[in-house]
């Protein structure tokens, strides 16, 4: 679940006039390992590449590519550049390699864990301008978009082909800033994550060599032709390199769709619905749980009028004729769980208007604390160990004494809490941190992750390393060495 | 599609007997790129190791050990090792990779494309004797083995819990083999391949370090935690390093199934079909292709009476109620793409004698040239490409002469051509690998791959370098050499 954000177009197309002002951000904003400056000599021949008009050091370009939406600090990269095409990537590698500069590879900045904050300064390369849909094959379910192609815009692009590309974590974020975060979302109970989803990957090294990861122009559903670099780089967070393209799978717009909100007598009941359905091998389209604290936020912001108490948001997707009996099925299943007060939406306005509500869950969150900034945890564990986990959290929360709804991915055991934060409030910033910790130790402790689709970036560091073992790290150094042996791509981020 | 081989229990048994003769195997069966040898005083080291009854120099065992079930010539390794777990595995090879020694993982010979061949002679390490299935966790759709467990062993094993591991390549290999070739099979266009269902890896590297790629005792449905090592290993042909553990992702068994066999006036037509059934979001459980000569050698060798014509193999399944329509639905669009001549196999017995021919396949198209070994093709496009590679595969097979029978994973733009090939006739041979890789060409001109499922191994090697191109091959070495800097493992396989 991420918010949305994007670049101000004033702000893109008045950069030619825009002069180099130093940063004047409040240093507690500001968050800084080093004071790397790209140099004057690097400026120019960067503008050698992209022209004047397409690089900027003004201050609010870099305020804003130097956060995303996380509570991470500010870190304001020291100048910020547009790119429009793929050669022009290969030589803003070459060049930053060459003077050892960081590169920050930037999509929408709609990240949740810092991963484009620019703590060691240097050079954040914006990759909207590359905004072309450069092939669509119906027939063979498949898009080649360039790296600036949001989500939302391939969809609308798709609307009349009956096809869609399902994955949607909230966020209109870049498809290729999907693939470098490895992003999921409610779909992917039905259609897995970005690891399932990508064909190729168009790929820029930090020394300018580029490749395609599957091969040049290959979009075959399987291959085995050598290693899997398309899925070392889904996932990679701009620190292998910067993904220029990627084909990706689409799906057939299902014929029939219909949603169903249920509530439970206990957060058990909810899971173990889940369970039983996976178990009848029913594929729903979504499963999204919310406990008893979201639905009083949902219920307050959507106008609803849900029971407060912990509930599932199911969607079921098929061919005419088949439904039914799912609807029938599931129906059984939750009743047979203490499941009740089923409201269903079968009508497309009212669905939209039911999942809408769901997607602003996080605005409704905070609107439980005015005036606060989201901070969202994103364990993942196996289903069966989601209960306990959703109960230690609960005892945590409620023992810190903070506001922290719940909302998760329930079919693939990936649940959020998404905390009010006030940045103000120290106390409170602390408070949350701790429990948020303490989330992902227990998540650990039970065969799961701190991270189930939001990356590692500047929040789970010293998590990951306990997540993967000294021998894990190691060896993901040892990749990450291979690729950009200088260190220059997105540094400080995903290792300490 | 692969063939199904065993090491025979009485080697196993008879090992500590064995004396160490020297190899006297026909040189024209052998191929062999070097001399190297390994030391008496390895042996001894090793033997220190596993204990003299589990490894052996004799000819026979090092045969069973030098080839797969490919035409590639039998290239013997110098020794053969049986590990009985992982800490053992990380002393070989640690040893190995001390001496510079190649180490050959060995799962259950059942390649297609000679990955397992000691080309430059080494230890072969022969895996089956770690065969725990170590954990299955019903409620979360996982189970984890270790390295010799195999595909049929597993799902026997899980019969009484309503779930099962869906992967069928056809052969019963093991499952980490069948993760070392990214393995997949008729029911990939519903479940995926192995890229898609290994939640996590315990790896062995040629230094001896052990972690596991998810890290240890992972098992959750999603991670966006660090570099998808489990990828990296997936597909990686025993050149990374050895697979020791997989954790793998079960599904619900469907509650009911049922399958068809229809035939169409042309390729187009079934193809056109195919296409038309996956656009509609119908899930197939299996979708496979049969052109006119397979079924030729099909109805001979299985005692069937199908209409001799390109065919498609389908089967439905689903819950209760659900499948009706989808039979109906998809009936309807094999008759608008003038299918006819259905036959329907709704019991369990039918059905799995259907199944059982079409998986005999192989052996059926050996019967076409009595006395013949099969050489098989594995070429993979995008669907929409599929009748053009098909009938241009059609030609150059006429042309040449030779007998080509296809059988395709449709679903997945995925076929094979079985040749049944004469090894004493050279020109033949010669006939059929040019055939062969002409197929690989035209599919690669056509957005495609040389392998869908089979991986490269010896075979395919020229080929890789074709469809990654110069820089995908320069990356692939970059990572071959930050894992395995001696190049120990499985050396000359992957590249050339």
């Amino acid at each position: 679940m991420y918010l949305c954000r994007r670049i101000p177009k004033h702000l893109q197309s008045s950069l030619k006039n825009v002069k180099h002002n130093k940063s004047t951000i409040a240093p507690e904003q500001v968050q800084s390992e080093s004071s790397v400056v790209v140099s004057s000599r690097l400026i120019e021949e960067l503008q050698g590449v992209v022209g004047k008009s397409n690089i900027s050091t003004a201050e609010a370009v870099r305020e804003q590519h130097g956060h995303d939406e996380s509570y991470h600090p500010t870190s304001l990269p020291d100048c910020v550049i547009f790119a429009e095409n793929t050669e022009q990537v290969s030589h803003i590698a070459k060049l930053c390699n060459n003077s050892r500069t960081p590169l920050i590879p930037f999509g929408t900045g709609t990240g949740l864990e810092g991963g484009i904050n620019a703590i060691k300064g240097g050079v954040c390369l914006n990759l909207s301008k590359m905004d072309k849909i450069l092939s669509v094959n119906q027939e063979d379910f498949d898009a080649t978009v360039e790296a600036g192609v949001s989500r939302q815009t391939l969809n609308t692009y798709l609307r009349d082909t009956g096809l869609l590309f399902p994955i949607d974590p909230g966020a209109d974020a870049s498809l290729c800033g999907m693939c470098a975060t490895s992003a999921s979302g409610t779909n992917a109970v039905r259609y897995g994550t970005m690891r399932e989803n990508v064909l190729n990957l168009e790929v820029v090294l930090p020394d300018g060599r580029i490749f395609d990861t599957a091969g040049t122009g290959r979009r075959t559903k399987k291959t085995s032709a050598g290693y899997n670099l398309t899925n070392l780089f889904v996932g990679s967070e701009g620190t292998l390199g910067i993904i220029t393209k990627a084909t990706l799978r689409l799906y057939g717009i299902p014929e029939c769709t219909t949603s169903a909100v249920c509530s439970f007598p206990s957060v058990q009941n909810a899971v173990d619905t889940t369970v039983n359905i996976l178990q009848c091998g029913i594929q729903m389209a979504r499963i999204e749980f919310l406990d008893e604290v979201a639905i009083d936020a949902f219920n307050k912001y959507s106008k609803y009028d849900m029971n407060v108490a912990p509930s599932l948001f199911m969607e079921f997707a098929g061919s005419d004729g088949t439904l039914d009996k799912q609807v029938e099925v599931v129906s059984e299943i939750a009743q047979m769980n203490g499941g009740s007060d089923f409201k269903w939406a079968q009508e497309a306005e009212e669905r939209n208007r039911l999942w809408k509500a769901r997607h602003d869950i996080v605005y409704a969150c905070m609107a439980l604390q005015p005036g606060s900034k989201p901070y969202s945890t994103d364990v993942c564990v196996p289903i069966s160990n989601l209960p306990d986990v959703i109960i230690k959290s609960k005892q945590l929360i409620d023992e810190a004494g903070v506001i922290g709804p719940m909302v998760g991915h329930v079919g693939d055991g990936n649940f959020h809490v998404f905390f009010p934060v006030d940045r103000s409030n120290p106390e409170q910033v602390q408070k949350i941190k701790d429990v948020a910790k303490q989330m992902a130790l227990i998540a650990q402790e039970l065969d799961g992750t701190c991270t189930g689709e939001h990356g590692i970036g500047l929040g789970k560091r010293e998590l990951l390393e306990r997540e993967i073992g000294e021998e894990g790290i190691s060896v993901m150094k040892q990749v990450k060495s291979a690729f950009d042996p200088n260190n220059i791509m997105n540094p400080g981020k995903v290792f300490c």
